[in-house]
């Protein structure tokens, strides 16, 4: 396997299974002589925990980041920062099932396929579990620029999505509700929609939009690693997203030249924004805005037909704790790897000015 | 500037602006022994070209590469493959005007703030014309999995869509008509409208689908390097891009888990396909299929408000020969980032299996 | 801090300072479905461990390695394998001493002007403990390619050195005599003098050589990445190194071509070997060997000048648990070095031959 | 073939075989603003060319660089720098001879086994030619760094060599003599040595110092990419090099640490230097030096085995222009690339402060 390392000069590797001992990483170059905020960062990993309301997986896992190194006296130095979270809350399960089964639309099948082995308690690497690593960096890639602001949101759940443009939201009531839906009464309408489609034992897809605000001119690299080419890889990397689209995304398709155009104000602001703050490739300082589509999620608490190793379908039923919908607890996900993106970026528009 | 190399062990480095010298590359990792098909590759560049239709831009580009090294009595070394594309276009025109104003939507003011100077003749280095480059490497890269089959084709002119999916479409009328979409109803209303909407002096967006098939289980890297992260990326660093999906998309978050999952079949091969060819980041076999959302050119044949380095807003009459629409130019280039990505995993994949 | 990551496609990644909570790695690119040895690991990490014998240092560090990913059932999954050793020996020392000076030839100085902090104790990241994660790298990258035989030894220290090749050694006995020299005569008087210098509280500098067997044809790239010019970076990257020269080494420039060119066999091999086992920066399948010069180590047990951050010059007594001569504790960090680079090449080499 | 980039922020990446159309490479990464001094490119290709004198290859090449791209009204715009040097001077030779023999102590012989193809014109990509790039972009780093001073000459041919330190010769007089030398008796003694051994039909060895005044504290980073790491890595690149050395060297080994620690003046500058201006892997502003050593060139003009691709030894008369001894003209080989290695680490230590 390759490719367990993201960014440029800020570098985020790391490694760990669903049910391994423990999952971390380490971040190759993080500023020195930052005074590390640990409460923003516990409260991102919080933020995606399981078991925090009735609509997310009851699983319990403690998700406690332990620092390993790069951090002295409370400031970084420069040096790696490692770290680990255990996985505390593995139980030694029945796998003999599992073991001999692919799921459908999850990885099972083209990990055996692709490595000839695989661990396949709790989809092993496969597992959104994974992610929790990303939050930690990505809350630390936060403090490198602090002035910048990152909000993600849960903007639609199935066919209930936002009426309204993200100027007109209100973003300090996000957290007030499970979903994470800065409109309350949208909120509650996707609150209840997801607990019908739980109680089905089906699951639903969602979007998720991130708005990131106060980015200085000049981030990105024009060629091949467009800001808004990294902020996609980097969200198409999210286990389960399916879509990404910035600024008028997949509208802009269907528009004319004349309306799309940004026209300037004397400052060099915009009048409009369908260029999603980045021009070129390269942040023009005006809000980065963007979707990010994820599906439904795959373990289903019905019966469902699964493939075995022998080349046989047998039907399986879908059993333990899983989300019903992904889009709540991948929001504090999708601000972390925007977060990353955005202080890669910066430090390199530090050499190339 | 960084970020002008794309891939991990195929790598594409390239140059040029669009009034200079040249534009051209480095193919870094291109396998040793394969015999070059060079008319596969001007083929690729005559889809590319200005001037093929009506409804494309007017320039006279002539794109005729020129290899430099890495091929030998017609095969590849396994050098490295430096070719040149010979800008014999550029006049040497009155340029008083546009080097001291910003235009709308393009990336004049940010290249300026960014790096203090910009070549600007043509949109320099943020010109489309570097993707010439991108199509000689990327029929390149096909050669080098010459089983696997790419083909983009224009999905959606503003708001004209096909209403078919890809499989009830006949790809071998693609190249029949000059929009490059394979159901002629529908390629005629587009070329209409986009002729209509070229004498308005105006612009329209656009979409291209592109499927790849026959495509080896196994490819792609299950964290960042997903396979469809790779491909997203690639996609997004496209001149005009603003939005890529693959498989179910956007259409996805609105989907439940029972309709979305593939069930298998007995052969490991799947009776939908939601996932659009890529579980877990790792190609399973199905076909590849995903959308590409291009915005409509910012350059109009209007008056339009523009910004002057001094901070003031004057009116430009816009000129010259541009395309009104971009889509039926830029399936080439679909296709050539598609293959860059795919053989580039295809020859990563040799290792880690 | 940048380049904490070693490896083009075998990547170990390292974090660690030498009295934080662990050091450790991850090493991404290992390759599915492997057996892990994991006496061999522990053997090589023992050879590494201080407190060994009466002429190494008499710290006690357990040095004892846990796996937290990537091995499932006894195999490599190809997942990354992180992989952390606890700091258990870490004393709450008095450090207001060191926290102000700068000892000489130490990396005190440089840490605190480039970085404007630094975790003073015991040397920090700058510490050869951070030579254990490599250790553990090493020993997991000998069984990428079980084939190839990497053996160093010491065969200088201070003026006494080895006056046989290497054909003519038998590595049988290295691991037989303290300082790990395959001459035992030689080896005998490397303990003498060594001890003599510790007793003067002082420190000798020394030479290792590497020899790799077995090695296939045709491992390296042959321009920037020539496979001694990565041979040479890995080892130059350890702590105290000065120098490398491989085959005929410095000796080479005082000779004649006609003396120097390596007359072929029928059968390919060579009649002598003063290119090393490497032409043109690839294998050639002769034997590859090389040295590796070993400065003084820098801390001694004497009085000392040394600067403070007030910019004033004061005499310190060095004291603690210190190696005399790094050598021996060095021997296997060369093999673990050597071995990294061999099994990345080895791998790379599958792809474009 | 893989590894045909150097650099990590400043990006070299080349192309070309000795005698194909031509050779080149792409500079990424190079700042914008950077008012560009084309004498002093010209001046140093005029140092590497051959035809200098009569101790050097008599063979003409024009080398002369253009330049396509990155540089708009003579100043450096950011964007990658494409270049080439035509090669004017191939001649449609008789190659049925070597096409199929293998050349001693060449890459002949391993170019065929890796890529079972290979260009046998003069070398093909193994040429020494293909560091006409490398000069070109050594002189544009060295314009990145202009208050650092680069200065490489000959320390010794064969076995005739300074005896004086760096700091006591004249470097206003290197290029004064054909060999590069800054001791003109010295110089002269080799000169007529070269002419002897040429006149045998011999090649000879040489040694290189390089001398890198006026660098800032804070270059280099202290894991694995440790500035002397680097260097090395960058100076072993090079065709022909056996060895490097810097600061004390392989001297180092000998002494002891009572002789080797530099101790501190109160400023933060060293009373000795063996550190050679590196600790820890980190510039700490005394001078940089190091040491590489060449063998003697594998071309003789004298009758020698060769092996040919049916297995069989047979005597072949080697001819043609080739240099005796490779050290005069490698001279602003070494600048440029200590030149690379020092432009990116400084533009990197911008970042990580």
């Amino acid at each position: 396997m390759a490719g367990n390392t993201f960014g440029k000069l800020l570098k985020l590797t790391t490694f760990g299974e669903s049910h391994g001992e423990a999952l971390g990483g380490i971040i190759d170059g993080f500023p020195a002589g930052i005074t590390i905020d640990f409460e923003a960062i516990n409260n991102d990993l919080r933020r995606r925990k399981p078991g925090q309301s009735s609509i997310v997986t009851q699983r319990k896992e403690e998700d406690e980041v332990q620092f390993l190194s790069g951090i002295f006296e409370g400031k970084s130095t420069g040096t790696p920062i490692g770290f680990l979270i255990a996985n505390t809350n593995h139980k030694s399960g029945d796998y003999s099932e599992i073991k001999k089964t692919y799921r459908p639309s999850h990885a099972d099948y083209v990990y055996e396929q692709k490595y000839g082995i695989r661990d396949y308690r709790g989809g092993g690497r496969s597992s959104a579990r994974e992610t929790v690593s990303r939050v930690v960096a990505g809350a630390l890639a936060k403090q490198i620029v602090p002035n910048i602001k990152f909000t993600a949101f849960v903007s639609a759940v199935g066919e209930i999505s936002l009426d309204k443009k993200y100027q007109d939201l209100d973003f300090s009531i996000i957290e007030d509700n499970v979903v994470r839906c800065p409109d309350s009464e949208k909120a509650k309408q996707m609150e209840q929609f997801i607990k019908a489609v739980k109680k089905s034992g089906d699951t639903i897809g969602g979007i998720i939009t991130c708005v990131i605000q106060n980015v200085p001119i000049g981030l990105g690299e024009p060629v091949f690693d467009k800001l808004h080419a990294d902020l996609g890889k980097a969200m198409l990397s999210i286990n389960a997203v399916k879509g990404f689209e910035f600024g008028g995304g997949f509208e802009s398709a269907r528009m004319r030249g004349s309306e799309h155009n940004d026209l300037f104000n004397e400052d060099g602001t915009t009048k409009t924004n369908f260029s999603g703050g980045i021009q070129g490739g390269i942040s023009n300082g005006m809000d980065i805005y963007f979707n990010v589509a994820f599906k439904p999620v795959a373990t289903l608490l019905q019966k469902q037909d699964v493939l075995t190793n022998q080349g046989e379908i047998i039907e399986l039923q879908g059993k333990g704790r899983h989300d019903p919908c992904v889009v709540p607890r991948a929001v504090p996900i999708v601000e972390a790897m925007a977060a990353l993106v955005i202080a890669d970026s910066f430090m390199l528009n530090k050499i190339f000015k």
